[in-house]
Formats: C-alpha cells, structure tokens, sequence
C-alpha cells in the first residue's frame, strides 16, 4: 500500500515516521509539502520514503493524509477529492472540524473523505518536531462518520489504531465547541499571559530570575506555532470568542474580589477550581 | 543547634526533611502547627524531631523558620520577635513581602528577623507534600538585607545553601511586583481556566475525554490550595490587579483580532509570545 502524507510538520511527520518506521507490511510513504526545506528535512530524517508533488501523490498512493494548516484544508480537500477515484481514501488531521465538514458537504465524492482529529501534539514545530509514540494512547475523533463510505472509516480507524489512538465519534459542531474550552482556550491564555509577562520585562530586567516552574507550565503552549494557530483560532473563533467571553468574565469577577479583599469568595473560586483535579489526574495517566 | 519549624506544609515539611535527613551536624528540627493532625502527620512521615507549641519553641530554639500562610505572618512576626532574645534568629519564607516587611519596621528586634522567599513549590499541600530536593537549584530572594543583623543574614543564607538555593537581594516592592506578574498571576489564569471549564461542563459531559496535555499544563497551578493562595493574592492585590488588567486587556485585543478574523495581528501577537522561549528554556534547566 502506498501512503501519502501532505504537510511534513509535527503532526504530518509523526505520522509519517510511525508508519514508516514500525510498518511490517510493504506501505509506502510519500512526503508532500510546499515548504522545500521541510521535504529535504522529511527525507534526512527518515519519515518518509519519498518525495512527490501533491498531484503525483494521488496518482500513485491509495491513501492520502492531510496535516497542513487547517486554513489550507477547505481549499485543498474538494480540489484532490475532484482527482480521484472511487477506491482511494483521503483522510484530514485538523483542529476544527465544522468549515472542513462543510467545505464538501455538496461534494460528490464525500464518501471517500474522512474528517479526523487526533488529539496529540506538543508546542514544538517541522519535520524535526516529528516524535515516534506522539499519538500512543491518545484520542482520535471523527466527525460526520455517517457521511464518509464505510471501507473508508475502517481504514482510518485501522491506520489510526495502528498509531495507537483510540477513535471516536462527534458531531463536527459539539467538536468544534468543546476543542474552544479545553484547547484554544489555554493556547490563547498562555499567548497572552506570556505577551503580558513580556511586556512588562522589558522595565524590569531581572524579572525572569524568578519565574518558577508554576509559570513556565502556564506559558508552555506560548511556543506553540503561530501557523498552525491562527488558522485554528479563525477556523474556531465563534465558540473560541464564546470560551473567552466566559473566561474574561471569570477574570473580572476574580480580579473584583482580590481588589476587594474578598476572601471569601475568591476562595470559593479557588475551591471551585480544585475539582479538576480527576480530570488532571485522568489526562496525565492517559498519558502514560 | 535546634531549629524550630512553624507550619508543616508543602515548604515547612520540606525545610524540615531536607535538614532533619541530610544535616550531619546535630541540629534537631522541631515543629510547630496549629493544624495538630499536620504535626502527627509530620511525626509519622519522619519529617521532625518533635513537636512542641510556639512559646515552647520560642523558648528553646535557636533558630525560627516561618512557613505559614501569609496573612498569619503580619501577626505572628512581631509577637516572636518580642519573646526572642538577641542571639536567636528569626526567618520567614512567605511568597509577599511588603507587608511582612512593614509589620516589623519599627520593631526594637527587627534585627533578628531575615524576610525571605525560597521560590520553589509544587500544586501540591501538607505534609505529605514535603519533599526532598524541593530547593535544589532554586532560587531564594531576602528583601530589606540591610535591616538584619549580618550573623542573622550569615546564618540564613547558610541554611537556604544547605537546602540548595542561590540567594538574591531584592526590595520588597520589587519582589511583590515581579512576584505578581511571573507567579501569582499564572496561579489566577490557571484557576479561572479551570472554572470557566468546569462550569460549561456541567452541561457538556464528554468535554474532558477531549482535554489533553496542552489543557493539563496550563490548569496545573487549580490544584493549588487555597488557604495558601487566597491570603498571597490579598497581601498583593496592588500588583496582582495591575497585573491582571494589562493581561486582560491583552486578553480583550486578542479576542477581538480572533472575532475579526484579522489573521495580521493574531500572528503578530503569537510571534512575540514566541520570545518566551528562551526564558521557559532558563527555567526548565534550572529545574535540573
């Protein structure tokens, strides 16, 4: 079997290397990317066979991984499902999942697209952040899984078992929603709590000297790639503006009662928060 | 020489570990709380010699070492100092330090007090908490150097040496300002994200089978516990509000770029909060 990936980035190129690397069977992979210095990268590093053009790629492979920029998809998706045939798969990684769905709804090979989301990632970027286990014990979703062929979904569901994730389904809207409250949502406050630490450093010089663990775990996700993020913001941003409506709101409220000395409060808050505490615990032991 | 530890929390529990398992000189470590199951547990877990109450301690220490909430410290600084003779020396290592620090100005005794911050901790409270190596590699800060008595300072550092800190010298007001902004700031975001997650899951039971590591480490600091955090956020309002209303105003321009779709200035905003990489570099080999 021959496989294509398109985009040879963090996530394109742990898939690319896990299939590449621990594949007994006879699979191909093919590396696709309009960025040069990411397919020579690809090559050196050994996640891919070989290098094709994107139009190469599906003449020749039976499966076709997307992980470019979601803002790329809308366009890229309808345009290769327009050249191919009835057997092929084409398979798409993104962080949202509605603008994806929609952009082949009327299209009529939408039954050999599968609109996926693994739920793996680091704040790393390119073919050099590309990890081997990145998805090992991770969650995959589908979305809209009634719309895509079944011989397509077994064989998403195959390669995404084989990566070791365990696959389930959503509507693209509940998708798109909850990914607002427990991903954008942290990247967007720790962008900006590191843009806010920043900007004030800039007087105050010895500042960093005593940044602690605390902060350096809060402002993790502000290395994060602002390629792969805008697009996900703007792809996302009616319930990601919902998300941070709420959260300013919270803020607000917070910031009031410290001003007040409100002890009283701000240590409901402070009770009310603890309660993550299984939900941190069942993230961290997923993990493992 | 005896030391006496008041509070067996995360940062007591931890001084008296460190000192009681690894001094080979013969200090006793003696501890002190008002929580009485605290000082059973910090007898059981081997973390002190004995327990005795604050006058008994007073009485026969040389050596004082603070590690309660920091409301608490405003009271009992200056009701130690006056039962302190003048060889004995006292030190505090709460996360504020103006109002510790102007709780004793006048003080006659004032000398035998050394205010000091290990800048060290986990999310984690309690005894049970107390761990080895919490200090190694972290950094300490002593605030108004010139107002202790310099045996007093001598003999401060050489304990935060023993226990693996570097110190600094800092002015109160400088502590609590870069305190605000790269600390509790951090600890404010992670328990309003968490809330604000909470609260829109309670009508959203699947949302935490979504939530990954970038969620996980940014929502850390919520476990934290809020006897502690409540009276630090309230002895540093000024800066922690300041703090809180250049972060959300930040908050606000972003979300009104993601609203827009005004992909420009999100990236532009993203870029800059990229310059934090170097800095999370420091602290993570720091941590080492």
């Amino acid at each position: 079997m021959k496989v294509a990936v398109v985009g040879l980035g963090l996530i394109g190129g742990s898939i690319a290397k896990e299939i590449k690397i621990r594949s007994i069977s006879s699979i191909k992979v093919t590396g696709v990317d309009i960025n040069l210095s990411h397919c020579k990268q690809a090559m050196e590093l050994g996640l891919v066979d070989n290098i094709l053009d994107l139009d190469e790629a599906i003449s020749t492979c039976e499966v076709i991984i997307l992980a470019t920029p979601v803002d790329i998809l809308t366009t890229l998706i309808p345009q290769i499902l327009d050249k191919m045939n009835d057997k092929q798969v084409l398979i798409d990684t993104g962080s949202t999942k509605i603008k994806v769905c929609n952009c082949v709804a009327e299209h009529p090979k939408r039954s050999r697209f599968v609109a996926a989301h693994p739920l793996a990632g680091t704040e790393f970027s390119g073919p050099e952040a590309a990890l081997m286990e990145l998805f090992k014990g991770k969650k995959n979703i589908i979305c809209e899984k009634e719309k895509s062929a079944p011989d397509a979904v077994a064989l998403a569901i195959k390669i995404f078992q084989f990566l070791g994730l365990e696959t389930y389904y959503l509507p693209a809207e509940e998708h798109d929603k909850h990914m607002a409250y427990v991903s954008h949502l942290s990247h967007v406050s720790s962008f900006t709590l590191s843009k806010t630490v920043l900007d004030i450093e800039q007087d105050e010089s010895q500042i960093f000297n005593l940044a602690s663990t605390g902060f350096a775990s809060t402002a993790r996700l502000a290395k994060s790639n602002a390629e792969t993020w805008g697009p996900i913001f703007d792809t996302n941003s009616i319930y990601l503006v919902e998300a941070l409506d709420r959260y300013i709101e919270n803020l607000n409220a917070f910031r009031k009662f410290i001003q007040e000395g409100n002890q009283v409060e701000m240590k409901k808050i402070m009770l009310a928060s603890n309660k993550i505490k299984p939900v941190l615990q069942g993230i961290s032991s997923n993990k493992k």
